[in-house]
This record gives structure tokens, C-alpha cells and sequence, in this order.
């Protein structure tokens, strides 16, 4: 039999201290059942929702993870062994399991998917053309319904999903406006992504410069909440739509962040205000990595990443990502 | 030259303080110009929205009411003279002109409406067929897009809309959840317009009821905001729509009120909320008024009034309106 390597959640973790809520543990990998795929992970994806399933909150979009478990989240790498069909040995995968060197799943309950492994970074298999850039695409596709010629906001934008939404903005004719935490992160993506405006909510009066574009924003496909959502409220344009896609500036806190000042803008304003949960549309995945990999293919998809080497840095990695420090995708590449 | 009567904002109020910010005055009328018509109000209605034209907002819905000038709002009464085409001596008008005894309008600018005198009470051109009825059917038809079988919440439902909401909810087969702030309006509620469950706000714990509704709340019809809004979003079903028509509870303040705490559950629930504003369907108002006439002549539709008398009285009626001391719509009879 073969040990393996997994972070296991004892505590709910208070804001980031996740080294007091979390402990690598080894264990004996358990026999693939019949229906079973068992993979190796060469990376994991760290993804702001987990943060969410760390708490134990009944109103949430998923169950808090059970103490005592091993902690959720996405993995890619080869298959070692495969007892369901469609899946072969060196396949390369990715799928829902666990912050763990190995994970033995359903394929169905795991999301399990066979990807390309020609495209020019596995990794973007997480990122550009993974669920970051699903969620990015059928937020701005199908919930919010985006048209060429109107003006798009993006919080988090350098960030993994952000950065995707800016790019389908700009790659389908939008005026494209981002909200980033240094100004490093601006030049990335006015320089690289190609956006219009990028703010340094850190450094500028976000509020003020949004009350300078020309017409309002059409749409908002927001990542933050809090006060980015208060600065942008009052600058939305008449009959425009926001999606919350996350409200990381919330995840930290047991009690929530508190509710935008500025809600009255919905009335005022006839906003429409989305939820936008990917799951939903899990069947659609398809339809979002043909367009996503086109342009790809085009050179008009780009990610970058924040990566992190080793099992034993996972929190490392996922904090750098709660707080915000990453450019592009958080992966941890878990291989020795 | 004939003299009227007209309240006059002189100051931006300070929550209910009407008296210091408003004066009745007298001057002489007008002469009637072409294209004019010259209304004698019999009745004046009392709405929510001209509270928050009363402050100096910019980022109202309509321009604050410039200082020095008549107040706002809807008349109902016979034309006294006309010089406009469709408008004759003695047609029976409801239209936007002013607190006063009369008003001079144009009758497109005043959206000015000849009305059904066959109807069994003239005031129900106010709430019931009004723009309170119309509110409420393009709330929760074209909005909301209400479907037989749903569950509906109708907050401030012993109000002018929240009432007549109520009974478009009903009379599509849906089942009604209304709240209220006494015992008086919740009785009203249940045994004449045949809502299944009423809810005092004043003694019940709003979140706690709503949490016994099986399978949650498909559609909420908002009128209020803060405390309600947050008891409701929690309790809302999966992908549920929230449409705000009115944010009352945050009109008196210069401020806003605060935003929903349980904000998040827009995307815990993949809720979709949206701003109703009905100027923005104006031109659709008879598609209203036909199923309203429809049900009210078939003792489908009913409607309950706070009345009070005298153009002196005026300020005493629209305080009772903002402390939801009403129950049904508040109207002052100006006839002497």
C-alpha cells in the first residue's frame, strides 16, 4: 500500500489563520472500487468559494466541510488507476477532490473531465480554460447577457476568473474598466490584458474615478463586494446589471460584510442584480471551453500565475490568495 | 381672477418634520393657455416617492423639487376648463400636477388620463386602478414574471400597492404571505383579501415566520426595505426574485438606510433582484388597467382608503402615509 499526503480541516478557521484550523496528515491510500479513478495530483487549484465550505454556515451555497475531513478543492494530474469507463491510466484530469497528493473519486461526483494536454500550460486548464474562465464566460454570456459596445466593470480583475472576464469583454467589443490592488497589477492589465481603465482601489478614489466614465457601466461582473460595490452603485448605468460572482471581501467573517449603503441604486437606477454560481451551468461547460480555447488558440486568452511549490506550502499559497497578493492563478504544484 | 390653494416646499424636510419645510399658500390661478387644461382637485393622492423628490438627492430616480415651488404630486377631479384637444368640461382627470385645489397641466407632461366615472368609488383611480394597481401588475407580471403555484411576499401589503399586490398574487393562484405592522391590517388581510398568512412586523419575529414557509419564497415584492429585506433574503427559494418597488424605510433619511446585511445570499440563492419603476412601462398602463377593471368588477379587487378632509390637512394625511399609520390607500378629500 502507498501513504499520501492531505491537509485535513479540524477547526473552522478564524480570518486567515488557517495554520490553526488545518494540519497535513498521511494516510494509507484506500484499495480503487469498482467506479473508482485514482489520481495523482500534480497541481492544486486554490479557489476563494473553498473559503466559504471552512465555515459553518447554513445559508451558504454548499455544506461547511465536515471537521475531521479532508479539505475540498479542485486537482489536476494523471490518472494512476481507473476503474470507470472513460477514464485510462496517464489520462491527464481534473476534477473535485482534495487538498491531497492523491485523490480516488467518482468520476461523476468529482466533476471528473480528460483534458487537452497540448495546450501551451497545463495549468491554464485551472485558470483561462478551467472553471475560472467558465464561471467569467457564463456570468458575462448567459447571466448578464453582455452586448458588443457597452462598458464592463470587473473587480478582482487580476485575479483568476477577473482576468478571464476581461479579456471576453474586450474580445467581444466592450469598453473594459478594472479594479486591481497595486499598480502593478494595473500596468499587467492595461499593458498585457489590453483593458481600458484600471483603478488601484488601494491608492484611488475608486467611486470618483468610476463617476468619470462616459455613460455609466452597463454591467458589472463583481468579484469583491463591499465597498467596491458601494463605489460602483451610483455609477451604474440606467437599467444596468451586476453579477456577484464572489464576495471575497466577505469570506473572512462569520457575520458577513455589511450590505452596500447604496442598495437604494437598485431602485433608483432598475438595476438587475444576478447571482452567478457555475455549477448551475455545469452542463453548459462545454460551450464555454470552445470559445474560451479559440481564443486561446488566437493568442487573445492570456493568464498568468502565483504559483507555489509543495505539498507542505498549500496555506501559504491559499492565503496569498484570500488577501489578495496574487496576480493571476493561485496554483501549488505538488509534485516532488 | 379666481384664487387656489397650494402647498409649497420651502425647506428639505428633516424626517417627518412636513410642517417646517412645507406652507399652504394662495395665489391667483393662471390663465389657461392653448394646449392646457385647467383641473379643480376633488381628491389628492399621498405616495411614498414624493418623499424622495422632497430631498436634495442626485441620485434619486426624479430631480429633487426645486425650494419655492409647489409640491408634487397626483390629483384626481373634474376639468374646469380646457384648451386641449381630448379633454372636455367636466371629464373626470387624474394626472401629475401639485398639492392644490388645481392644477394647470399639460396633459402630456401631467400624464393626464380621463377616467371610468361608473366605477363604485371614484378614488379607486388612485390605488386599486391607479398607478398603485398598476405598479403592483407590472411588478409582478412584467418584472417579475409571476407564475401560478408560487410563493409570494408582499411587504407594507396593507398598503395602496402592497395590498393590491396581494390580490394580483391570489387571483394568479399563488400562495400570499403578507406583512404588516398591526393586528388590524394582518385580520384585514387574511379575512378580506384571502392572503394565507399575515405577519405583524411590530410583534413577530419576521425572519422566524418566514422560515416555517415550506420551500421557501419564490418572489418578494418590496416596498420597505432594511429590517424586511434581511429577514426575507435568507428565506428565499433557490433562484428567487426579489422586485423593489419602494424602499420606504430609508426615505426619511438623508443617508439611505443601510444595505442588506444578508446581501450575500443574492448569490448563496442565485437570487436575481430587481428595481420596479413604473414610468419606466407607462405606455403598457392600459395593458394594466384591463385585468385590474377585470377583477375589481368581479369583487376580485378591492381596495380600502385613509381618508382625510381639507386642503389643510394635507401634511397630517402624508405623515400617516410615511409612518405606515394607513391601511389602504391614503387619499385627502380637498372639496370643501
Amino acid at each position: 500500500m502507498t501513504d499520501y499526503r492531505y491537509w485535513r480541516l479540524n477547526s473552522r478557521p478564524e480570518g486567515h489563520e488557517y495554520a490553526a484550523a488545518l494540519s497535513l496528515e498521511t494516510a494509507e491510500l484506500q484499495t480503487v472500487g469498482d467506479g473508482q479513478v485514482l489520481v495523482q495530483a500534480d497541481y492544486l487549484s486554490m479557489d476563494p468559494g473553498v473559503r466559504v465550505w471552512m465555515t459553518a454556515r447554513e445559508d451558504s451555497y454548499s455544506p461547511p466541510i465536515p471537521l475531521g475531513t479532508p479539505m475540498q478543492g479542485q486537482f489536476l494530474g494523471p490518472v494512476i488507476e481507473s476503474r470507470a469507463d472513460g477514464f485510462k491510466v496517464g489520462d491527464i484530469v481534473r476534477g473535485f477532490g482534495h487538498w491531497a497528493t492523491h485523490s480516488l473519486v467518482d468520476p461523476v461526483m468529482s466533476g471528473l473531465m480528460v483534458l487537452d494536454p497540448s495546450v501551451r500550460d497545463l495549468r491554464d486548464h485551472f485558470g483561462t480554460l478551467g472553471l475560472n474562465g467558465w464561471t467569467a464566460y457564463c456570468g458575462l454570456v448567459d447571466v448578464l447577457e453582455l452586448k458588443e459596445g457597452e462598458t464592463v466593470l470587473v473587480s478582482a480583475a487580476a485575479g483568476a476568473t477577473g482576468s478571464v472576464a476581461c479579456q471576453i469583454a474586450r474580445n467581444m467589443g466592450c469598453r473594459v474598466i478594472a479594479i486591481a490592488g497595486s499598480d502593478d497589477k494595473c500596468a499587467w492589465l492595461t499593458e498585457t490584458l489590453g483593458v481600458d481603465v484600471a483603478i488601484n482601489y488601494k491608492t484611488q478614489n475608486v467611486e470618483a474615478e468610476l463617476a468619470k466614465v462616459d455613460g455609466g457601466i452597463d454591467v458589472y461582473f463583481e468579484n469583491v463586494g463591499g465597498d467596491l460595490l458601494d463605489a460602483a452603485l451610483p455609477n451604474m448605468a440606467m437599467y444596468g446589471r451586476i453579477g456577484i460572482s464572489g464576495l471575497i471581501a466577505g469570506y473572512t467573517s462569520d457575520g458577513g460584510l455589511p450590505g452596500p449603503a447604496r442598495f437604494d441604486q437598485i431602485l433608483m437606477k432598475r438595476l438587475t442584480v444576478k447571482g452567478i454560481f457555475l455549477p448551475d451551468f455545469l452542463a453548459k461547460g462545454v460551450n464555454y471551453y470552445a470559445p474560451l480555447k479559440q481564443w486561446y488558440d488566437e493568442g487573445r486568452l492570456t493568464g498568468d500565475f502565483d504559483e507555489t511549490k509543495g505539498m507542505d506550502n498549500v496555506l501559504v499559497a491559499f492565503e496569498r490568495l484570500m488577501r489578495g497578493q496574487n496576480l493571476g492563478k493561485v496554483v501549488v504544484d505538488v509534485r516532488n
